[in-house]
């Protein structure tokens, strides 16, 4: 199959991402950037190749900047041809070359700084993470360009990972603290058919958690003493998600993002081999994810320490961490879930990261970012407090470790690949997004354009195009934020009821040229209550319409946000909010306010104030922080 | 004039204090706790006075524990004579004199383990500090004892600090990081007579925060480099209050409990001398303070890191510091605040502190104690989460830094200090506890005795004692939590509102032997609300009876406490709570409960859901964790 965006929404972002991010990131990679530490993730592979003299420079995984970089390119190319951008991306690979060592290793820090230290400390110095980014990056560009070279380089180090690590007695028998490769070998097995990269994925994951544990055995070896930092708070190897075998994992702990690549590869992995007990792990953690430690942003992670879960239905809206990553990493892992299963809550939860949590990681102009994206910010209090220090008031240009940018760069400019599924005679929409996709059935190229408002129109159509008529299903998603959704195919009332199974309703028919397929959803704005356990937001709601969720600012309601409240039968309208950007509809809304100049000076008092009547405005969460800045709340008080 | 509680309530703290509190503290010294780290404070001594060999150990300011039960000792002795405890605090003191060292100098830490850094950390070593606390016990166990012993070893420390500092060349021109001393200079000045005390408080109060920081000038002299750690978030000094000269600080900043001391001896220095600027920066402050960094329990202190306040209107529930000895402090402050400005304020903010905020540090028996006592507790969050786990779920046994607990015992022990003020000819009662005070008006003795059920009961009741009829003014604080007071004297109403100051009423008559007066002070249930700009507690409100502020505990009302609401015009009342403690009260009232069980899997959902009737039942504040533990919460949803 082969999907082309046709979409205003969407294109946009994706510009941003190809005129914007790939350009100022790769002025970044090679140092150019004023006012930002320099990266030296070029200059690391240029001196591990020997084109230069130098020291290393940067985290430990610096050379996975460089990856993330090459597999957004990728992902450009696929869909925006560019010879310039190939032709840059071409030297970046021929380095590559140049680095690699004759053994197929490939990591400039080990190469350059710590040659003796190789494969001395899994546990936290990130080689298989940069291994896994170059797999991803290798197999994006490979299937972009046609071109093999840097498919073969990640491939000859897979070749030599697989040499050094696995049961045998001069084998290595561990795995990586910062899961990656686990999904990257998947890829890579995807594209070229090698068992040893499915079984070497397998390997990896099937020795996590195993005891005695690895990280033991390399600590003893390092001769490293006692406990590490964090293990009275993650319990042992938690952080890590390596504390049980993952089988035996239930409840998502640790460090956000490694648990969604972990879990993304483990569903791939289920979805691949159809092991039972794999997909039952899949589905437990799912559950644990997100029915008890998701915000409803798609955020994860809700503690700063460790960057990690804390525990069910602890979910502090000022107090979060709430990557950028590890809401791209759930997109990761939904996608690969429904390679497994067939069940909207998949594709919502796909949707309501994307919109949110991920989006709002990047400003509208593609400049700045947030790696940590609060639900409730107070500007004064994340600059004077020590334990919000985590929570930036507004976006930043970018970071020394740059995590979220590539990682949104490659998100966005792949999504693509996230909106259909194809098997042998059905056709799965997991996203609205205007789009075509090409795909056979029955030996017979059918073409499927899907056009739509999305996220803000309620209407989706669809066109089928194919020479011979062909009976195929089309099946389409049900939000579970919709009621009354309504379906017609050429102008015809579908009963969405009678042929819905697990959130998909499955028209199966045979297609003629030109059949239409017309989805309406309703968007009715949905005042959104917590499940009672999450105590934070207990009395408050979200106002959601669509897949978006809104927030109130400052600049449009008043500082103090918190005294807004809105009585519980409040009628909310949509308005559209040009001024904040395109096609952008904001919610309005009579409520009241607390005012302050009615108080006096004293901070408390029996008195009853009146509250004074405001027209209270919200706007999309992913907005958020574009204009003037300032305080922002996503639960708003009800009365 | 002298003064004898005679109080139910108080009775039963001061002899926990008497019983439990010193006994456990005195074994706590001697290192006879089993499961608690060894204090080693007396051990210091005795190796510092050479009766034994060893090294020091415990914190820097280890002494001061040492010299914080002496000080409440005497305030035992002071009303309840005992000679076994006398003697005890007697060889204590001989020991102190043995460890003195000929130039009056008294420290252990400096006299056993760094003889050659004496003096060349004020910052943080904490000599001064030490030398207050010396002091004040010296001034308490003159008083209770009438033996000058420990008098004579802090005047001769004191001389030798008055030697050691000042403006002359070869003196030092510093002053403490941690504040004490300088109350304690004001203390030693009242009890001695000597002037060259007071003004040694003066110069060290002066000297604060002049520029070039001396601070600056002697981390140099130490040859240490950079700022410190936290310069960037207390900008520089201001954690310990040295950001400004004193005159021109208006915002309390930096470490609260060092706040609080400081401030006492400004305001002891400014009822001293009268002088205005510093009684106006005073007032700044205590505005500041009091309207807008303060806890309804009169807990200070938002953020743990560096235990200081944050900022105006950050009052987090669930993150603060609020630790007990600033409470503590609090209560000193204003007691001097009421030897320069005779204001209900002052003894409101007293009672609001004692009764909730310090009793709350420790448990009904005397034998645990909060360090920090916040205003919202889930103990699964406090227990998994890094940035709560200042916060204890529990009360807990004995600190090694036990700053808290000594302080808790000289507080409670020496209450019958702050009740009363007695000038020429006014008797001033700014606390309602039962109690007899002898005074001299005109030459003569005066017994006024006090009786009353507060905090419960509404009456307090008067007798004077008198041979002769004669002429002086009494006047009883109103405290602001009361509408419609009333005042009988001998059985005949006297208007409040025609002779009340400042939240005073004057009661200026010549009295006869038998004279009655009769106040009677309704404690309606109040609910308190936070000013507007305090957004934490934005619709919600906190009950308060009396001097008493009530908080939800998980044993009465089941978990997730934040589900409860309250209606705006929902009843209250008031029911007796003698299973909690005696003569305690509780409040109920019937409010609603959103119900988990009827709530399914989904973590967010747009259903509305009927919330269950419950009788809510919420106890004082100070009582909480006296049961099994559990979720506890001050402020509550109204709806």
């Amino acid at each position: 199959m082969k999907v082309k965006i046709k979409d205003t929404f969407w294109n946009e972002r994706i510009d941003i991402v190809r005129k914007e991010v790939i350009p100022y990131q790769w002025e970044a990679l090679n140092d150019r950037l004023p006012d930002v530490e320099p990266s030296h993730a070029i200059k690391n592979f240029r001196i591990a190749a020997g084109d230069e003299s130098g020291e290393f420079k940067g985290m430990v995984f610096q050379d996975s900047d460089v990856m993330k970089w090459l597999e957004a390119v990728a992902y450009i190319l696929e869909h925006h041809p560019d010879e310039e951008l190939e032709e840059t991306a071409d030297t970046v690979i021929d380095l590559l070359q140049r680095a690699q060592q004759d053994d197929g290793y490939l990591d400039t820090y080990f190469i350059v700084k710590e040659p003796e230290m190789k494969w001395k400390n899994l546990r936290d110095w990130h080689e298989l993470y940069c291994a896994g980014h170059l797999i991803e990056a290798a197999v994006a560009y490979f299937h972009a360009t046609g071109k093999r070279k840097l498919l073969d380089i990640s491939c000859r180090f897979a070749d030599k990972i697989d040499d050094v690590f696995g049961t045998e007695a001069n084998q290595i028998q561990g795995y990586p603290g910062h899961q990656e490769i686990e999904l990257a070998l998947l890829r890579l097995y995807e594209t070229t058919g090698e068992e040893r990269y499915l079984n070497l994925s397998r390997f990896f994951l099937d020795e996590r958690g195993k005891e005695p544990h690895y990280f033991d055995k390399e600590k003893e070896e390092r001769g490293e003493p006692g406990p590490a930092d964090w293990d009275g708070y993650f319990k042992r190897y938690s952080y890590q998600q390596a504390h049980l075998p993952i089988r035996n994992q239930t409840e998502a702990v640790g460090h956000s993002v490694r648990a969604m690549y972990m879990y993304t590869a483990m569903a791939d992995m289920a979805a691949k081999t159809e092991e039972k007990e794999l997909e039952q792990a899949c589905h437990n953690l799912w559950k644990n994810v997100t029915t008890k430690q998701m915000y409803i942003t798609g955020g994860l992670g809700s503690q700063e320490f460790g960057e990690s879960f804390s525990f069910d239905y602890d979910l502090p809206n000022d107090l979060c961490y709430t990557e950028t990553c590890a809401s791209i990493g759930l997109v990761f892992w939904a996608n690969r879930m429904l390679k497994m299963d067939i069940n909207h809550q998949y594709g919502d939860v796909m949707e309501r990261a994307l919109y949110n949590g991920i989006l709002s990681g990047m400003d509208l102009d593609g400049r700045k970012f947030f790696y940590v994206n609060p639900l409730e910010v107070w500007p004064e209090a994340v600059q004077a407090r020590k334990d919000k220090e985590h929570v930036k008031p507004v976006r930043q240009p970018w970071y020394a470790c740059a995590c979220c940018p590539p990682n949104l760069a490659r998100i966005i400019a792949s999504l693509n690949h996230y909106i259909y599924n194809v098997s042998e005679n059905e056709v799965f929409v997991h996203l609205y997004i205007g789009s075509e996709i090409d795909f056979e059935v029955a030996g017979q190229n059918v073409t499927l354009s899907q056009q739509t408002n999305y996220p803000w129109g309620e209407n989706v159509n669809f066109e089928v195009s194919l020479k011979e008529k062909e009976r195929f299903t089309l099946a389409l998603r049900i939000p579970a934020w919709t009621s009354d959704a309504a379906l017609k195919v050429n102008g015809e009332s579908v009963s969405i009821e009678k042929s819905i199974e697990k959130g998909y309703v499955y028209v199966n028919r045979t297609w003629s040229d030109g059949d239409k397929v017309e989805l309406y959803l309703p968007m009715e704005i949905q005042k959104m209550r917590s499940h009672p356990n999450l105590r934070h937001n207990a009395g408050k709601i979200a106002l959601q319409r669509g897949p978006i969720v809104y927030c109130l600012e400052e600049i449009d309601n008043g500082p103090a946000l918190q005294n807004i409240s809105l009585k519980h039968n409040t009628k909310l309208r949509v308005e559209p909010g040009n001024d904040i950007a395109n096609d952008v509809l904001v919610i309005k809304a009579e409520a009241e306010k607390t005012d302050p100049s009615d108080w006096g000076d004293e901070l408390y008092s029996a008195a009853t104030r009146e509250k004074q009547p405001i027209t209270m405005m919200a706007v999309p969460y992913y907005t958020w922080c574009n204009r003037d800045p300032g305080e922002m709340l996503v639960w708003i008080n009800e009365k």
